[in-house]
């Protein structure tokens, strides 16, 4: 499940800690792991050798993690993390999200379509040639500077081998990380989607939890499986509670560094905006859904984007709201640090108080900016075709350096083919997102607001929207004729949507260029002086903010207090009966029903865990101290939400498929003989 | 609009201010006028004759305020306020709804149902016979000893008239109201519901706003109008920017003195959860009415209930995330004062500390609490009545002072005939708040807990709630008979909802007893002793938190700053116009559409200016300093929802129908010459 933790999230990420890293907390680089605070921690730390056999054992796929199980290039990782491999596997024939995928011989095993997997062989330090770089150049060129290194420094990466320059602790140090990368990888094995997602919505992000969420693929050199002798062992034998575990994966991105100006404001206008716009979504789909067959598939996917959601969200407000003493004690102790420092006080200056500033300057602009801008006919796929098409057509206009982003000259031909390919649209799903956008955007910015004016004119959000909905941007050739066709084609269009959009585009994006003039450019630079002054104080005594690159988290087999109630470490395949209801997302696929009567029901199904994980460790090895892979990461506890924000220790969870239950699941359910004996290495 | 604002809520209030009222701030009675402050504010201050005057024009309805402004018993109000008489008068043949009632000779009005209006004739303090009848009594004993003199003096109240003893400044001071009551009340005009309610929910708390939100009733004795010499006049000179204006009306309910623990919890649990609940409830509703004409007449008051919620917390929510630090200075600086003071501080005692004990007590069966007991079944019809039923009948074989207050012996016989009386219930829109219910439960609550595990059983929210809403309890014969048949009845009952209502009750009880024992109770024990050192220090020098009853606020014509924006005081005719769409909510009646090239477009339609007003003054005459009626007020910007909790000067204002406006209807629209004669004093 949970969409966001196979994000593989790219965002500038800032580490929010003020003091040395406690406890467990921590996404430690494979350089530089705190075995002396492990020592402390754990009485035990893992020697060079073990991170060595670690690191080359795991992966990274697209938003997700993964091991290396077997010498024949087995891959372990969640069955969501290979989900749309499944979905493009699978025909009216055979339907793999129903019933499983597999393969009863490797020739069996069928390549998943853009699919790769990487292994970082290794780790340099390049810190130095990027200050070199930059040494002497002014304020304005510095990013410039910094991108033609790096891109520099990717282009010597030796053959064969895939190359990324890390930015670390926001640019206190610079790595080049480089990845054995395999591109033939075919599914082997995933289980039912129903039992993979056992709970759904209902038991996303909670525990105690029965999903069986793993996939194994094989990665392939020379159409046949790849010789992988660096691969981990996995351990068959139940974890004991409270027992060291290690998690080996690509955490995507956090933002630990955020003030607490930015942090009052996440709470208190971001997310119970995005969260009462949600639930106000999620209602409408419900509601469509519900009106037959065709509708419910028409809008399954973009329900559990929707459900999901709104769960991240409401996670991430609780943990402002009980954590906001935590964030204002550990800003106020590094402004004490640095108070006490001359020159880095100098340095740092106001970035308080300018961050401040600018959250107030968004304050003012924040629902305009989301309702033309930023979120503009959110859901809507008819609008985001229009707004490329128009903007596209507009930006090529310019030269490449003064485009928006998206429309530069490297990226126009990906977004031109993806405009073109065709894909199924409903006109009658297309006009419920529009009409909720509009009428959402006329409630919180009043009918008086002037854009709202320009925007609907004399027009309801209902009426507006069901003539929008009238587009001919479903048809992919029309859409490819205006893509093509440039200015003139959009000038002359009739296309309601493209008369829409165009009508009011400057608009949105002079909104756009406030938003960056006076929110995310201050924002930046105050956040960066506050960055490097925490890196003179501490150093890489603290762990870098998530980059969705290998790092190591150490903790404990635990469960956690909710208030009253007591949550155990474990659940038991027996669980997975006894909450099977029969109905949906609360059923069992027949071969678990068969299975039945012949199952162990002590097996350990799921592992609640402490560990510092987020979004992209899906997939990721649970490793006892032996290196061994106990199970696969595949989601977090509610209260894992906040570590976007901040590691809550008391409470913050990592849920893993046992490899106890994948066991059980391969011997006693599924009777795939061959792959367990793989797993076994016998 | 604004259905809050006529809900006459009669609950247990506080005063949040610590400090001593300033500026515009306070809803005064009629026995305590701030002459000084006002002269000070105003450079101008009521005399006793002024007082008097008004006191005897204006007038207490259901739910709302009301002025006298004819000797012939015409009685000024809002629309809205008069909306369930319109509807209950309109039929299939006369739809009054759509195009107003409109009589065009007296013996034309119509009595309208249930409908009453309360002038106050006096004021006398009763304290000292409270405080007599309570002094040596225990604790336990307090609230039934005040409670029965209450009684008594109520009783004594002379004949004609209606007694009430009002709790003032939480006990401080007590007072009996004493009412003239005309039980004979007639519709004589109101426009069509689509002009006095223009702009629907996107304007509702809003300005610029163009409502035409008036009505006129008529008061009768013995079948013919009464004579009421004491009434006021009306002005039609439009009314100046900055002009002083005053408000005398009966605010129902605000809860000033809730502590910051309170108010946070306020601010990040219950506002929160109720935005999103009911925003999830909207979507549904809409996706609802969009099924067809029935599915959307069914479905359009709750619809809008639900809209007018979600604004009403929306506006609260953020007036506290504005003025949470105002409130956290004007709590401190009350305690500092206690603190000073060691009789006070020994009686108040850690007063605040046992609040926010309470709060975290709450926060930790919040949930549980709402969804099965205090909000089971929200907007499910047929839940209520399940629900009373069973308990009615347990209810009753318990002595009258064990029971819950709902089923005491003198609510029962209403309680009964309310179950009885036919409605029109649809079972497809009962199912659809039923899984809304029970699927937020089940998400809120998640799968394991104990009474959610009871209550679904082994079914989804959404099979059961399309069980459930199979109920018979649509039929009020059905419901009589089991509320006739009693205990037996019910245990023998098959009805789903009966069964289901039955097989949790006890549970959700003793969440009632549990919220009662650790919440409810120690927060109003910790409350007593707040108020009573806040009365200690302040006395009557501060207003008391609103009790519907008639109070007095004074302020200016004044429009505010929304950012960068200027709201200015007035809207003109002539914006009513510009603001149809044609389409609902911004269509006009064709009368409007017929009058517009003869209508003057410079007259003032709407008015804001700044006061203290709350729910329960809609209808509540604006007045001149003269004591002349210049308006009608219907509404509060988005900025008085925080009104509840403080009084923010700088953004809270008050919204009005201007007597210009209303003027210009009569005359160039309606052509009401009689009913305009009569205000005019002709």
């Amino acid at each position: 499940m949970s969409r966001i933790w196979r994000a593989a999230a790219l965002a500038a990420a800032f580490v929010f800690m003020s003091a040395p890293a406690s406890g467990e907390e921590g996404i430690w680089t494979f350089d530089n792991i705190p075995t002396a605070r492990m020592q402390r921690d754990l009485g035990w730390a893992p020697d060079q050798a073990w991170l060595d056999r670690v690191m080359a054992g795991t992966a990274r796929i697209p938003g997700c993690s993964a091991t290396n199980v077997s010498g024949q290039g087995l891959v372990l990782t969640n069955h969501h993390c290979v989900m749309s491999c499944v979905t493009a596997l699978a025909s009216a024939r055979a339907n793999y999200v129903e019933n499983g995928f597999m393969a009863a011989r490797r020739e069996d095993e069928q390549r998943c379509p853009g699919m790769y997997v990487q292994v970082l062989v290794s780790i340099s330090d390049v810190t130095a040639r990027i200050e070199t770089a930059t040494s002497g150049v002014a304020a304005e060129g510095f990013a410039r500077a910094r991108d033609n290194e790096m891109v520099r420094i990717q282009r010597e990466c030796e053959s064969g081998l895939h190359c990324e320059v890390v930015t670390l602790y926001q640019g206190g140090r610079y790595a080049v990380y480089r990845y054995k990368r395999y591109d033939d990888v075919r599914l082997a094995f995933a289980p039912e989607h129903i039992v993979a997602a056992f709970g759904g919505d209902p038991d996303n992000f909670t525990f105690p939890r029965y999903c069986l969420d793993f996939a194994l693929l094989r990665v392939y050199e020379n159409n046949a499986p790849a010789a992988t002798p660096a691969h981990l062992s996995m351990r068959f034998t139940p974890l004991a509670d409270g027992e060291i575990t290690l998690v080996a994966g690509n955490p995507g991105s956090t933002s630990r560094l955020r003030t607490s100006a930015q942090l009052a404001f996440e709470r208190d206008v971001m997310l119970p905006w995005q969260i009462a716009s949600l639930a106000e979504a999620r209602g409408r789909i419900v509601a469509y859904a519900q009106q037959g067959p065709d509708q419910a598939r028409i809008s399954a996917e973009m329900l559990q984007t929707v459900d999901n959601g709104f769960k991240v969200f409401s996670g991430r407000r609780l943990a402002l709201v009980d954590g906001f003493s935590t964030i204002t004690a550990a800003e106020a102790d590094l402004r004490a640090r640095v108070s006490r420092n001359a020159a880095a006080q100098r340095a740092v200056g106001d970035a308080w108080g300018e961050v401040e500033a600018a959250q107030n300057a968004y304050r003012a602009m924040f629902y305009a900016y989301q309702y033309f801008e930023a979120r503009a006919g959110e859901r809507s796929q008819l609008f985001t075709y229009a707004r490329d098409i128009v903007r596209a057509a507009a930006e090529r206009e310019k030269a490449d350096a003064e485009r928006l982003p998206r429309y530069a000259n490297a990226r126009l031909p990906a977004l031109g083919r993806a405009i073109a390919i065709a894909r199924p649209i409903d006109s009658t799903f297309e006009q419920v997102h529009l009409e909720l956008w509009l009428s959402q955007m006329r409630e919180l910015l009043t009918v008086d607001h002037p854009l709202v004016l320009r925007v609907l004119g004399q027009r309801s959000p209902e009426a507006l929207a069901a003539e929008l909905a009238q587009s001919r941007l479903t048809d992919p050739a029309f859409r490819l004729a205006l893509w093509e066709g440039g200015a003139p084609a959009i000038a002359a269009s009739t296309d309601p949507l493209i008369v829409f959009v165009r009508a009011w585009d400057e608009d949105a994006r002079s909104l756009r260029a406030q938003y960056q003039t006076q929110v995310e450019a201050p924002v930046a630079r105050a956040q960066e002086r506050i960055a490097r002054a925490r890196f003179q104080a501490f150093g890489t005594s603290l762990y870098p903010d998530a980059t969705f690159s290998p790092r190591l988290s150490y903790g404990r087999v635990r469960g956690w207090s909710e208030g009253e109630r007591e949550i155990p470490s474990f659940t038991y395949t027996r669980g997975l009966f006894e909450r099977a209801t029969g109905q949906a997302p609360f059923a069992l696929p027949q071969n678990w029903r068969e299975a039945q009567a012949r199952l162990d029901g002590g097996v350990i199904f799921n592992v609640s865990t402490a560990h510092d994980v987020t979004g992209g460790s899906s997939g990721s090895p649970l490793l006892d101290r032996d290196g061994r892979v106990v199970g696969a990461v595949f989601d977090g506890n509610i209260h894992s939400l906040g570590g976007d924000y901040f590691y809550d220790g008391a409470r913050n969870r990592t849920v893993t498929v046992a490899a106890t239950a994948i066991r059980q699941a391969l011997a006693d359910v599924y009777r795939m003989d061959a792959l367990l004996a793989e797993l076994e290495g016998r």
